[in-house]
């Protein structure tokens, strides 16, 4: 069948990205392009209905690690080897044109507390989004979420929801919109569940380091860590809830022109750091947030000696991921990375009283991906 | 003569540069290793005091444009073909161990500002802080600047004099020093004259473009630019003064949280669109500064008409050079550089009703450098 793209909103106005990310999931080539599009989300895109070719299809996303250290709501990045899993299927026992979650389960109390109505899920929300960017009226659609992130821990776990549930979306319809309407419709989900910032959606869509630049139109830049160099992040999550919502509560509003200018040079040299492959000066730029980090790791029970045993124990720097409560370190060596979390564990108990659990992670370099498909 | 490194608070804790700037200009190969340095200025750096390699030696340094958009106090690039110069000699004539000025000259009114007296000029300052390092005992030195930057142009005319003496006095003595140190040098110089910042003296000394990471110890990342890509400053200077002091007194002391992600993530962006060659992002984070444009524009009759002047002529963007009152823009053409400069100067006549000139100039990629020497 054939498709066209109707001129709308959505369209990329300047971008090398693919169409898809499943079909060529190695984006690297199109790093200094920057995704640009507009954030009101028209009834449609594509003039056309494209047809299902999959019957059912099984997707990806991993976590993510926003705000990194004085990237505060505008830098994160994908974490490999953890995140959700969504599996869609073609239903003619939902009315053509919706979406049904039929099951959720996975780590924790997630699929307890996880709503089943598609308008309160942010797997539900985004594949909402993107069903209505493909225009699609003929075919029901029934979501099966498998979660692979407890909720609430600073791993980005609604935006690996979403971004699971937009990517298995637009590959059972033969994958038509881009990364960037993909993010968009991730965006649509973040906003409604965890507040209006792409800096998980984003990398957990497109992988890597990932720069939003601006918001309206959203514009996000894809900073590439070299391929020969390894690195990895070394996660401990603690046993404590520390609510997004609360975490925010904690900002400060106004920040002084010293603070303003330290900021920003560490971002500056977070963002030179990634694209250089300087892992050292990486883990200082990590670690070196004056404005968020130190109103929010006091709210965490012993965060601040956390990061002071990671890098004692050797790690290149060391934040809270997201947030919060879990930490983040990184390293360029796993076995350097299970010690680092060994002692960031001892930590949180010793002076937070909290069991903790770790884990080390490669970078993720791929982003949201399809596992599986059954073809038409 | 053989002479060793003292272990001094100097000493180079992470760099692969080179100790001389001269017999190596292109620091290209060095670009992802931050600069570390202590900042208080011990008496002695050399056990053993070098002999001079030359009898007289001239060097220049070129202008710089600090202040980069969302890079307030942090973010400065170098600017090729127009600067200052230093002439320095061995002269007997000189108690050994000091240094005299005998000639400034050069264009507008500079000569007759500047003072002779070295304790108090931007050149002496820093010469001398070079023989310090040096611990230059037995030598005197006479010094003649030539000032091809006019003060209180916002093109780093201080800074230009400080790394053209700093580089002159270390190049006369067999260019013992590295990179950092010049730097230090150069801070001193820039600390007494027009504030405490070096996102001027570092670019004049290192060239391209260099982030500030931190004064206390000084790290500074250099940014290569790809030398494949080509990037032209227009630089419209307008007949109007300035003062630093002024300036920096409009800026605000508190900003918001909303203003410094915004701020931040497009200073993040300058940094990535510099290393990946990417002159419309670069531009587009040049224009982009929502602290310090705002409340320093409106001092400067016309800036704002400038700037959107120079957009319509089809600059990638344009913003106020260091603490102005000269106005900045890129483009990847020459002759496209003297049209939107042209266009410029029209705006500011007829928004400001200021005369200004204009000029076009390539990114300066080398730095401050030796021009000329008459061996001993």
């Amino acid at each position: 069948m054939a498709t066209c793209y109707h001129q709308s909103a959505f369209k990329l106005i300047s971008s090398a990205f693919p169409p898809s990310n499943f079909h060529k999931p190695n984006h690297s080539i199109y790093v200094s392009q920057p995704l640009r599009c507009n954030l009101s989300l028209p009834s449609k895109t594509l003039v056309t209905e494209p047809e299902p070719v999959f019957t059912s299809v099984k997707s990806f996303a991993p976590a993510t690690v926003a705000n990194l250290g004085p990237g505060f709501d505008f830098l994160g990045c994908a974490v490999d080897g953890i995140g959700d899993f969504v599996t869609l299927r073609v239903d003619p026992q939902v009315r053509p044109g919706e979406i049904s979650i039929s099951d959720i389960d996975g780590v924790g109390n997630s699929a307890k507390k996880l709503s089943k109505n598609p308008n309160w899920n942010c797997a539900g929300i985004a594949a909402i989004a993107v069903m209505k960017m493909l225009n699609i009226r003929s075919v029901g659609l029934s979501l099966s979420l498998h979660k692979g992130l407890p909720l609430g821990s600073g791993l980005g776990s609604s935006a690996a929801s979403a971004a699971a549930a937009a990517v298995a979306v637009n590959e059972i319809f033969g994958s038509h919109l881009s990364v960037s309407d993909l993010v968009l419709a991730g965006l649509e989900s973040e906003s409604k569940v965890s507040g209006y910032h792409a800096d998980n959606v984003a990398p957990a869509i497109m992988g890597g380091f990932v720069l939003i630049r601006s918001y309206d139109p959203l514009e996000l830049i894809q900073l590439k860590f070299p391929n020969e160099k390894d690195l990895f992040f070394v996660l401990v999550n603690p046993e404590f809830e520390a609510p997004t919502k609360k975490m925010r509560a904690a900002l400060p509003t106004e920040i002084t022109m010293s603070q303003h200018v330290w900021n920003s040079s560490q971002a500056g040299a977070l963002v030179a750091s990634v694209l250089q492959g300087d892992l050292k000066g990486l883990g200082v730029a990590l670690s070196s947030d004056k404005i968020v980090e130190p109103t929010r790791a006091p709210l965490i029970p012993g965060m601040e000696a956390v990061k002071k045993a990671a890098i004692e124990a050797g790690a290149f720097g060391c934040t809270i991921s997201g947030a919060g409560p879990t930490a983040v370190a990184i390293t360029d060596d796993e076995g350097k990375g299970r010690e680092i979390g060994d002692r960031m564990v001892d930590a949180f108990m010793k002076e937070g009283n909290l069991k903790a659990s770790p884990m080390v992670k490669r970078l993720d370099r791929v982003g949201a991906r399809l596992v599986s498909g059954i073809p038409r």
